[in-house]
């Protein structure tokens, strides 16, 4: 089959691979019907080191359920399924706790052990905790939505729970990327009064706005920071979405928020130690968040994607086939694109 | 009057010092029962620089009112009330929200602006909103325990909500001083089940058993770490309580969190940046806390202490007089003494 691997920076290479297969009785095999490319996939084009073998890409997929294990129960040929970015067995006491990217028994898609989805075919590990099966008409235009409950709308939404957003909250989202906007969709859903986004890229501040974004700041630094303070009366947000995943950006997402105010982190984070440890402590500023657990999320956010009062699906704007993946993760590298779909 | 003034390293000095009285309209001056030395009173007991005019100590107390201000309402002349560590003007939307410690018109007690308690009397700016009065009819055995709700059992108290501890919770205590043993005593009035203190002092560690502490962790570093662990079947505790205010303790305290689990950071924090910001991401560990709301915290607390079912004074292991205050400086930097108690 063709799959997408990265070999080294800005290096990514469709291959003809070793066709997808079970290896374990808890396994699924899952044709993939649609394939997204991730902001956190760029880190690793931008400075990975040159390997001779090569990374599996992709962990964001909705597909169809082509062949299952001897002890998969609850997934069945030919369903309709998201596959969440990280696979958990459902079972443990993280994914009772609702925190299935902690699973005793799971981990990541797209890598070495497990292959990716910018594939045309994947072995998902741990099927009946991990995949959520879609019993639904399906018309093909949902398809770019459920993809988002894989990851950036899952992510989106972590971020805002663990920022406490609620109905009346000031949010901040910190990052105009996919999972930024939808950070702003989430926030809205929640109930945000007021949603500032800082971003400088019109075509995503575009979409931020159409997703509930009621505030616009493109300053950076403290310049930014003294700006959300007046669109905030003086004392900054009750809810930071940290969705960058940098060192300035989180001293950004603390040095926004109000008193008793909680910053909910999604960004992968490229730094070792959380800044402003002085401020954060004296306005009891809450930091929180890590990899969501969007397996947990889709029960919440599935129904509003299907009756179509969220339409995350937006975040793409463009569309390729496996072919198009590498200039796709060009695309998205030089800011050209929002997000890629990849139909195999 | 007599009051107590650091001048720097280890120079604490008894003087006599202009009687407090009444600044503004909405000041009270109390009459001092009971003060406290704290915790917190040891850094610049460590490492003041040098001065010429001293600053005055002490924010910590219990007293009676003895003047109020003109605009001063809800206290009377005679009463004796419970003084926060931070005054507040208890109308403002933090004071509303119930973060005293933010209050727009609010600031802390002993320094060179606000006088501190460690004195004959002490005038309190804000006293509506500040001071509690205390309206039971009250033995001198309980003025110990009403003293810690200024500061030490409120504080302990932040650091189990914020560590959200609840019925059934692992929780860990990093710190032996007087606000981890009333963290001990605040996590188990919240139900926790298992609640482990990390110190090696002989008597505190009996007071933390007493208090309810299960288990106790003498091992410092990557030891302390690995022995909780063991402790906690594996994964870590659900919350801890962060009671000393540096890097090391603060890294203890993330690495000992379970996936998922939550640090409430109590200790005045001697550290710019907040430690392992990459295994608190990846195990959706939170980080919270700050200066007590203490004055929110007494509605709980009080009926506790009156009641008997908490005795948090027993942290006071030495009673001295004003004169005996410079000593008491000492003992408990030297750890010779938990923490002391003055009754002017």
């Amino acid at each position: 089959m063709k799959a997408a691997l990265m070999y080294g920076t800005g290096d990514v290479r469709i291959e003809n691979v070793a066709d997808a297969q079970l290896h374990e009785s808890t396994d699924a095999l899952v044709r993939v019907t649609r394939a997204c490319i991730c902001g956190s996939d760029l880190w690793p084009y931008r400075d990975m080191a040159a390997t001779e073998h090569g990374i599996h890409m992709g962990h964001e997929a909705v597909g169809v359920v082509e062949a299952i294990g001897a002890d998969v129960s609850s997934i069945s040929v030919g369903d309709t399924v998201i596959m969440p970015f990280a696979f958990s067995d459902g079972t443990c006491q993280f994914c009772h706790e609702h925190l299935h990217t902690s699973c005793e028994n799971g981990g990541f898609m797209g890598n070495e052990q497990v292959w990716g989805a910018q594939a045309e075919a994947v072995r998902v590990p741990q099927a009946d905790g991990t995949l959520y099966a879609v019993h639904a008409d399906l018309d093909d235009s949902l398809l770019a939505s459920l993809a988002t409950l894989s990851d950036v709308m899952g992510t989106g939404h972590h971020a805002a729970v663990v920022a406490r957003v609620r109905e009346g909250s000031k949010v901040v989202v910190v990052g105009d990327g996919a999972v930024g906007l939808c950070g702003v969709l989430a926030a809205k859903r929640l109930g945000a009064e007021q949603i500032i986004i800082m971003g400088r890229h019109d075509d995503r501040i575009q979409l931020a706005r159409e997703f509930g974004a009621t505030d616009v700041v493109r300053e950076r630094g403290d310049e930014a920071i003294e700006r959300v303070r007046e669109l905030t009366g003086g004392f900054g947000a009750h809810a930071i979405l940290e969705c960058v995943g940098t060192d300035a950006a989180t001293h950004t997402a603390i040095r926004v928020a109000r008193p008793g105010g909680a910053v909910g982190r999604v960004g992968v984070p490229h730094y070792d130690t959380v800044p402003d440890a002085q401020p954060s402590f004296f306005g009891n500023i809450t930091v929180g968040g890590g990899p969501a657990p969007v397996r947990a999320y889709i029960d919440d956010l599935l129904p509003d994607v299907l009756n179509g009062s969220i339409n995350p699906g937006r975040v793409f704007d463009s569309l390729v086939d496996l072919a198009g993946v590498p200039d796709g993760y060009r695309a998205m590298h030089e800011r050209e694109s929002i997000k890629v779909l990849v139909k195999p």
